[in-house]
């Protein structure tokens, strides 16, 4: 069985191939079922709030047609920006757990750190650094290749 | 005419009478042509991210066909929340206005604070209480009439 992170992983390069950020994520519940999995899609729907995390959570959600995902773990290549971590404490997430660390544009470790504002009404569990270097290395050959 | 934050209480106002937390959104052009307006629709929807800002963005940018919204304006009845927040920067919003503030929950003047972390892209032009009186009472009243 694939683990959550090699999905995210394999979401990500399928949005490379599409032109896309490569940035993938999965939601998975407790038992480790995959709710929802999805890559970066901002360019393909033109629309700036499209990422990974966005479409897997809003998908696992619905697919269970509820609003929270209290049991469940978010899995993404890349440290979710400010509006993903905010997504994530919306829906309640138990855990997230990313990949590379992105200094530039994260709002988990670094920026706005969403969690850590005390008037977070819910902060999940954070586990980062998983397979970082191979999330870190799409970034990179994605954004050499465009230069 | 209506000015914005009239349709952004209006909108809130509905929101109140469908058993919704009382915040309503719309986002105008720069010639002041309203694009998009919604009220909260986190109950109807089961998404706690279907906050009034958020569709009227979404619906705003499908409006117009492209991704960024740089000539708008984001008028809402109550500070924007960090999902929020963060949604109206990546859109590229020009300036957000908001009425009541959101100590508790609120992403611009309080808590993550996103635009002001040095890593946010784009901080929109901010003006908050604009008919905080007004706003600030909607909100109080639907939750008083809950207790």
């Amino acid at each position: 069985m694939q683990s959550p992170m090699e999905i995210a992983l394999e979401e990500a390069r399928a949005a490379a191939a599409r032109g896309e950020v490569p940035v993938g994520a999965v939601v998975t519940d407790a038992a480790g079922v995959v709710l929802a999995r999805a890559g970066n899609e901002v360019e393909a729907r033109r629309d700036p709030t499209a990422h990974a995390e966005m479409l897997a959570l809003g998908a696992a959600a619905a697919a269970r047609g509820g609003k929270y995902l209290a049991d469940c773990v978010l899995t993404v290549s890349l440290e979710p920006c400010p509006l993903c971590a905010a997504a994530a404490s919306l829906y309640r997430v138990k855990r997230v757990v990313f990949g590379a660390y992105d200094p530039k544009g994260g709002g988990v470790e670094h920026g706005a750190r969403i969690f850590a504002a005390p008037s977070c009404h819910h902060a999940p569990e954070v586990v980062g650094g998983v397979r970082e270097s191979e999330a870190a290395e799409l970034l990179r050959a994605f954004f050499l290749a465009r230069r």
